[in-house]
């Protein structure tokens, strides 16, 4: 079994350490999504691409390619990456560590002289964290043509302002926004690093994993608990109308709910990861007339999503009769669940076989670009590394030992020519 | 029984318009303790007494005084009043309503001829609500100087200044705040007219209610839960340490337990009526690592008090035990139960017989000025007027028909003689 050469490990290093300095706020990092901050995230790759002589392309919905011409150019061209925004004050690995690990492969090639049988493209997916613009997947999406023209209209969440006037900013054309700049039946395969975002593969220790498939969503973003205000002496349990209770009260019984489908073997994860009292008006001594919150249930099943979904329902009709309140579920946004290719998945146990790597075969828990890709009937895979205190938050830790790991197995996997297509049979 | 002239109630409903005009804030009125909002209404007050030719005063904590002298200026001073701040974007009555209805009593007088037989003091009250200051009662308390000196280190909740700067911007000088300006021994009676802030009068369809005695409180304003951040979808239940779900099983422990606490025939009333998680770090698609709320709870009874202490303290445990979190409670304000004089209370019992105007005897379930004047030993009173809608919101609706009654209530037990003290005996 064919390996490839290795990765330029010092320069993804480089670039990791340069993109947490300029995008640092302070706490963790920010990169704002068609922002200042996932600009220079770009501007950064695009600039080693350059460096490297790769050529260089940005689409008209601001996705970056940086190609290694292959010996054939008419063959489907093999694509790695990942987005290059962050949540607000997230980490330095999440999105980023795939981008640069694709850098490192093509920049490693270079050096050592190698050229692949068939192009090979790094991309810098835009805004794929959707705590920037409600929408999964906006970046890779509009990349595919699969974006309506509507999303030009909605509003990032800090500041209010539409991706259309935010596209505009950075020099982009609003008229040539979402369209397709990529054919599926082009591509030859799309395989993303990515740190693990759970802590799967450390309580397993191992340094690698390989996704098998991705995990659906479905969200309800502006959900509103509304009560009336009184005062919290004189007004009594009876005559209240109080939505911070009514909330507390459904979120307990929804808990208690994924707990049992937990139990019975669902695969299932809840969050409320978003609430407050309207701080114009809420006050301790008054009983709360208002409660916004999130909430983001997400499975591997479309069965689940759909069963749990009626269950909240039930639970947040039942809270809002018992204390005499009101709830608007507002908007359901989401993603569907996408499996990995079963060629490619096989393809990277060969290789992490062929070089003595322990990795894991797992589910991903998060949403990844890669399930646009492979909903586009692209052959997708995914590589995971190992990464402790979880992602989107400033305390992700990523061993750089690690990434090198997974960095060579994306190597291989890219380079990989037709002959090991059954890893197993032709395993060193 | 001999009853007061009519107060001046023409003058009273000017002064509510005007002050409601002055402290809009767009939706409800604002009058920020010590800031702008509270001063406006001190300086309408202040500049209506000396129209009226009454001798006005300013303590060194900004409480405000205008009197009108009495036949004999040796004797114990009649005090009625109460607070001119509101709460943030609060309704126009709470408070205000009984410095303008002893306005409207000593305006009546005067326009009548009448000079009681001791001095009569409308007291302008600063900084009540402590939503602004976390402290209870901290104008009265000053005016007795019962404020130790770190009060004017404390910030307000909005501005984050502290009252010291917020004292020196009204021109006061921060060395003689606190100073006693009141002496309980010279003060005769304390009888303070309140709109009532729940739904009692309303439901009893009477336009006045006589306070028997008001609740106590504590509070945990800074109550913290910390968790870990952590990304939505790759972290199951079990790893998870999430500040959300905590405080929503602790909330609905302690509903329970309110629940069962008063289907025994307990007093209590518990509000969680602030709540958010952290803005600066929170997203939907991340589990939440913290959540800020606070705690009202409040009872007639000290011992119910306590025991609710308790039980919401083992709830927490157990919720942080539940959920991996930590539960911070910080520190405890709050404030004792107090009851009103028996013997004001049957005089003005007579006196609301005596005008053939029904009025119901009733506890308090929201603290008051009164029960600081209690505390230090003066005879106080207190006369609740019918308001809809509740208090520390918008929509309070008092008819002045009602405040008219109450007004007239107020003006009797400010001009009763001593041969009115036992009201049953001399009642017509």
């Amino acid at each position: 079994m064919w390996m490839s050469p290795d990765p330029d490990l010092p320069l993804a290093r480089r670039m990791l350490d340069t993109l947490r300095e300029r995008t640092a706020d302070g706490l963790g990092v920010t990169r704002d999504a068609y922002g200042a901050g996932e600009q220079c995230a770009h501007d950064l790759v695009r600039a080693e691409a350059l460096r490297l002589g790769l050529e260089v392309r940005v689409d008209g919905s601001g996705n970056l390619y940086a190609t290694l011409p292959g010996k054939d150019r008419t063959r489907p061209v093999r694509m790695t990456g990942s987005h290059l925004d962050s949540v607000p004050v997230g980490g330095n690995f999440d999105g980023a560590a795939g981008v640069i690990a694709g850098m490192a492969v093509l920049a490693g090639w270079r050096a050592q002289g190698y050229t692949p049988e068939a192009d090979v493209t790094v991309m810098g997916i835009r805004a794929e964290e959707s705590t920037w613009f409600p929408y999964s997947y906006l970046g890779s999406k509009a990349a595919f043509g699969l974006v309506e023209p509507e999303v030009l209209e909605l509003c990032r969440a800090d500041t209010g302002r539409r991706l259309r006037d935010h596209v505009r900013d950075l020099g982009l054309d609003p008229d040539g926004y979402g369209v397709a700049a990529l054919d599926p039946a082009r591509i030859d395969r799309f395989v993303e690093l990515h740190i693990e975002q759970g802590p799967t593969l450390v309580e397993a220790g191992l340094p690698v994993g390989i996704v098998t498939g991705i995990r659906g969503s479905f969200r309800y973003r502006n959900m509103r608990w509304l009560g009336r205000y009184a005062h919290s002496g004189a007004v009594g349990r009876k005559s209240r109308s109080d939505a911070v209770r009514a909330a507390a009260r459904w979120m307990t019984a929804i808990d208690d709910a994924w707990e049992s489908l937990e139990s019975d073997g669902a695969d299932l994860v809840v969050t409320v990861g978003q609430l407050a009292t309207n701080p114009r008006e809420h006050a301790f001594s008054k009983v709360a007339g208002e409660l916004d919150c999130c909430i983001d249930v997400r499975s591997q099943s479309v069965d689940v999503l759909r069963d749990y979904d009626r269950i909240i329902r039930e639970c947040a009709a039942e809270a809002a009769q018992l204390t005499a309140t009101q709830v608007q579920f507002g908007p359901q946004t989401g993603s569907k669940p996408a499996m990995m290719d079963a060629g490619l998945v096989a393809l990277l146990r060969g290789y992490s076989d062929a070089r003595g790597l322990p990795a894991m075969t797992m589910a991903s828990g998060a949403g990844h670009d890669a399930a646009i890709f492979a909903q586009q009937g692209v052959p997708s895979a995914m590589i995971f590394v190992r990464n402790e205190h979880g992602s989107h938050n400033p305390d992700e830790a990523m061993d750089l030992e690690d990434f090198g790991l997974g960095a060579r197995l994306l190597a291989d996997i890219l380079a990989s020519d037709s002959s090991d297509q059954n890893p197993v049979r032709s395993s060193v």
